[in-house]
């Protein structure tokens, strides 16, 4: 079923949601020979979140000139849509005076996501174009801990004390100032006298009761509070995990400080999977196509000295075997193979571990059992190789011996990958180091070195 | 500042979300014991996608005890929120009527989500149970190609022609039957007389309206209608992207046939990342830990086979050079380091590739740019690793000779590391083919063909 869906999936001519080449194109055109109508006409109709992309992809000479020819078109929507490594770059090129109105455009917690990634020089820049009470809202947001739900939180809400009716908290609601509001709400959010958080009342509810209906007898059954230091990471996999729309957040003493909406939730969710993926594939976070070239470089040499360690040690295990190397070159032909497989193999294991963890799937109550799993199904996978490299070794090179020292070897090997690729990262996050981040490298060195001196040993054993 | 925030994320000693090992040894002692009402006094306060997640921890011995023990309680919501791989399992131990009793509880749209991937034999007992209006809804969404917009959406919506007033849409509202209603909803949309729809307005827009205001005056700027063919996964980004909350669904002739909300939107993102990340690795989708190794074994066997040949591709190269190695053993003991590094490099180049690609970054307009950009990486770290590790083997063997041609080597593997790791998934893109799936096979079998070659045909120039 998976096969046909991708077809069609794939099949679809044109990719929904792609910038347009042609519109790039005219526009890099009204750029080149300065024609601001025309750019403004051809970016009009786009979304914030387009024309971000649109300067992510072109180069850093177009960017400049077609910020500069926007002008004041530019808004604080796309500054809050670029990615983050952009950013800098992006606001030296903006003019001072185009930069204080798109940041004063913006809701605090979407200024205080630009901010807190800046400079100190450019971060000052931005608080002090902020009126007083918006300054102070991004001050006290920048307080909290990065990457923690008081950062992630709007300080906008609606609430109303849980023993107040319908009626009452739509005159109430009426009656609100606008700037107050946050820009879209979904809930309200009953608080009790000391101000703590007891039940939200969704608006659909709230339009279909009549006006004398108690607001706490109208309550919604799920109902889940954020502590303002929570990790936003955590923030999200409870979102996810119980279908919130909105969940209110709380300071230390149980009392409403903010509200969460599900769209900053999925944004951090689709940031910890990129970090994921990125960390399992060993490119330092926040890489980006629009990096230069020496940012890409210098992020990607610490893992590449890593593996330039482990495979050295993997080559002083071969060096021990020289002599039997000399003897029988068909070993060096082979050695890298059942390196190769476990390696493979044990990466399986790994990236399924990595996930079940990020998911709290993989836990004190079944980690026995998973390991036990990942150990038999790398002996039942070794089995199976261990025929077809017999009998590729037996046929290649016309020993039976070579070929029953590589198949125990591939036996051994893929056995150490499942038991490798599952213990690695359970150990490495229970010491709080992020599995995803250092696994990799761990587990391919111990599958080459138990690879090759499996391999290389038994053959010393074996065949000389 | 990223590696502050790693620590306090992970120096919480307690892991928020987490189900509480204590609680799971209690309910598993009440399944030993078989004390039901002790069992349902530990379940109560649970949400179903926890219990969903105890069952996916414990063993197949201890979830049927638990299920065939929980009996009447087990309701519609943890069937929705189990894996996929686990539902056929637990289906086939429910009691029939337990089953239908659950099912029935349920939106058709989570109806649809477990039906679509059950056996034929179970998808007729469920839909047999349904009621006729129900099994209609789940039939004509099952008609709809699987992983596309139609399988995603829910029908029942409240729309309002685009004419009418505030004052007519709440009345619209509060006269609606509550079997009608979606169980949230956040926007009324607004449909011409051909019912195509033209616009949001949001409940807390509405409310704060006076009676005679017209909705078209009021509607939302951002507007965005959904293909119901459209694939699941381009839906998920357009949610993302711009950062909507619900989007009307329409079918080839424009006409509204149904809503799909971001909680929706956020569980695909969720999957399409486990997919990836999965794909990436080697492991077919939908692997779960709580899978039994048969199948395991059998979803991970493929990508070991096809590593095995490519592994065995580059064994052939290094074959045609025995004669050399026979000669000079540390050709054997160095050549393994040369193809690691330009496999690492490879996958670096290629993961950032793939997930640009996913996230529609990379594109006509900058292909050729990130392509010289991940050559050049390649390049500069080619050379500081052909520094690195030319002083390696002079120190390690005392050749000066063995020195430059592994130096040579590694800038050769690793600016072809930049080029096929950006350049396959891009192919493959093209040609319809999921990058996230194939690449990886392809770039580590060129890096290890031409980090073999380039070392070991460089050696028998220098060196013989």
């Amino acid at each position: 079923m998976a096969e046909t869906a991708e077809v069609t999936e794939n099949a679809v001519p044109e990719k929904a949601y792609s910038l347009d080449p042609k519109t790039i194109a005219a526009i890099l055109y009204a750029v080149d020979i300065e024609d601001r109508e025309q750019l403004i006409a051809l970016m009009e109709p786009m979304h914030a979140a387009d024309i971000a992309d649109l300067l992510e992809q072109v180069n850093t000479f177009d960017r400049s000139r077609l910020i500069r020819l926007y002008g004041r078109e530019f808004d604080g929507e796309i500054l809050s849509e670029l990615e983050e490594s952009l950013r800098e770059d992006v606001i030296s090129v903006l003019h001072p005076e185009v930069l204080a109105e798109a940041v004063r455009e913006l809701d605090s917690d979407d200024v205080v996501d630009i901010v807190e990634d800046l400079d100190a020089e450019q971060q000052t820049a931005i608080l002090d174009v902020l009126e007083d009470a918006d300054r102070v809202a991004v001050q006290q947001a920048l307080s909290y801990p990065e990457f923690s739900a008081g950062r992630l939180m709007q300080r906008e809400l609606v609430m109303s004390p849980e023993h107040w009716s319908v009626g009452e908290a739509i005159d109430h609601l009426r009656a609100m100032p606008e700037a107050d509001l946050p820009e879209q709400f979904y809930h309200i959010t009953l608080v009790d006298p000391r101000l703590h958080p007891v039940g939200n009342v969704t608006l659909g509810k709230l339009m279909r009761s009549r006006r004398d209906v108690p607001l706490s007898s109208i309550k919604e059954d799920l109902f889940r509070v954020i502590p303002v230091d929570q990790a936003e990471s955590d923030v999200a996999y409870a979102f996810n995990q119980y279908h919130l729309i909105s969940a209110p957040v709380v300071d230390a003493d149980g009392r409403l400080v903010g509200v969460i909406t599900i769209d900053d939730a999925m944004a951090v969710l689709d940031e910890e999977h990129e970090e994921d993926i990125l960390r399992l594939a060993g490119v330092g976070e926040e890489s980006s196509l629009a990096d230069r070239v020496v940012d890409t470089t210098k992020r990607r040499f610490p893992w590449l000295a890593v593996n330039l360690v482990t495979s050295i040690l993997a080559s002083m295990v071969i060096a021990q075997f020289d002599v039997a190397i000399a003897q029988i070159v068909a070993l060096a032909v082979l050695m890298p193979i059942v390196a190769s497989m476990g390696g493979n193999a044990g990466t399986q294991s790994l990236t399924v571990a990595v996930r079940a963890l990020a998911t709290k799937d993989l836990t004190g109550s079944n980690v026995w059992r998973v390991i036990r799993r990942e150990v038999l199904v790398g002996l039942i996978n070794g089995c199976i190789f261990a025929v077809l490299m017999g009998i590729v070794g037996l046929v290649w090179f016309g020993s039976p011996a070579l070929g029953y020292v590589i198949a125990a070897a591939m036996v051994i090997n893929l056995v150490v990958a499942g038991l490798a690729g599952t213990g690695i990262p359970i150990v490495l996050d229970r010491l709080g180091v992020d599995p995803a981040l250092a696994s990799g490298a761990f587990v391919t060195t111990v599958t080459d070195v138990v690879g090759f001196f499996a391999f290389l040993g038994l053959a010393v054993l074996v065949l000389l």
